[in-house]
């Protein structure tokens, strides 16, 4: 990987705890929950959603759908969270249902690292997934800023998939970014090693098994399949919305 | 990897940052500082060192060196720290200068992940690197209790020489233990892919090239060297002396 000092840093954390350790003010944060957050992100705005809101709890969820009529979202344990309307499947927010709205979320851990990040004063947030890896990498090409990809991880744990992502926008940018990190280089190994044969290797994770539980296995697989839903999830004012390039 | 409900848990925590996500009561946790405290404290008490006391700064060092007649070791910046006699190389400790001796150690991670482990209550704490390796796995074998690796990391940063170790550890032991952990998973692919070719794939790693620069090289090959020192480094009463089994 290369180490010229003209070319912006580029930082992995493996969970949500480890993100104060880094100064974030000048960086953009790459928020990653491949299961299935930011999967689920990237395909509603690409099915045409006018913006997310994306919560940190399902009383705020309740109450942002209430101010903006948006759609309330959110699971816990594989079951819709009482009082909210949809899930967190990609496969609930086709076209047909999701164009001109505005989705408002909560998740286990990717809209905690979100409004982490927020918090941390990250100077851009977006949002990565499979669905539209080759949107975030071209992204990041372009603006020639410090980067740092934030996993979501379980519950703070480490996990595998969110570090494959990782890897994979990693494998696609690391010739234009100084990477002095342990994290980036494990993340884009473990990439290499088995991007392919994902859809065979990922279900030996741990978060395969405790959604498959619930029959999740057809959303699992969709969150590791690359470009699907090609949008750019950006933070503005409030709501993750669609930037254009 | 084996899931009965029979076996203890194993879990490996890739920073000392993640700790806390555990439950370390009922658990024997395991040091990891391949470069190069562990290193060190293997090959220290190998040579016949009576007890080595890990302690958290220079002062207590200093302090605890005067108390107990001990030899006062610790580096910054690969250098000696100013008020203690030696510092943090393997290769320091022979035979002929440690047998019998008390050896007092700072540094700037392992020690400190060592006293997090014991605040946190862990039911027992061991030291591991690769040249006490067989020591330790045999010893996890024989206790038939849970299990934490704890990687020491880099200032709380993921390192890949500690996760190394603890997926040697892994695979000597995975049978026995159940496993539900990418932390874990992820270490054990690690070591499997490159165990053919560690000294040269070593030095690829981050903490690598901090070391080389303070000419380390040769120190950094002997803590990647699997049973050169098989001791095993086990907490009783305040500092780590050898059990013998």
């Amino acid at each position: 990987m290369s180490t010229s000092n003209n070319k912006p840093s580029l930082h992995t954390i493996l969970t949500p705890q480890l993100l104060d350790l880094y100064d974030v003010k000048d960086s953009i944060v790459v928020i990653i929950d491949v299961f299935r957050a930011t999967s689920t992100m990237a395909t509603a705005l690409h099915n045409g959603a006018t913006k997310i809101i994306p919560v940190d709890s399902a009383e705020q969820c309740i109450e942002m759908g209430k101010q903006t009529g948006g759609i309330t979202a959110g699971e816990r344990d594989g079951k819709i969270i009482p009082g909210l309307s949809y899930g967190n499947s990609p496969s609930e927010y086709p076209r047909s249902f999701i164009e001109n709205k505005t989705l408002v979320i909560t998740t286990t851990n990717g809209t905690k690292l979100l409004h982490m990040a927020l918090k941390q004063g990250a100077k851009e947030v977006i949002t990565g997934s499979f669905p539209n890896l080759t949107r975030v990498v071209d992204y990041l090409k372009q603006q020639k800023a410090p980067v740092i990809l934030g996993c979501s991880g379980w519950k703070n744990r480490f996990n595998i998939e969110d570090a494959l992502f990782a890897g994979a926008v990693i494998e696609a940018i690391k010739d234009e970014f100084t990477i002095h990190c342990d994290s980036s280089f494990m993340a884009n190994q473990l990439y290499n090693q088995h991007k392919n044969n994902l859809p065979e290797y990922i279900k030996t994770v741990t978060h395969w098994h405790r959604l498959a539980a619930y029959g999740l296995e057809a959303d699992m697989l969709y969150c590791i399949s690359q470009d699907t839903a090609p949008s750019l999830p950006i933070f503005e004012n409030g709501s993750l919305v669609n930037r254009i390039m």
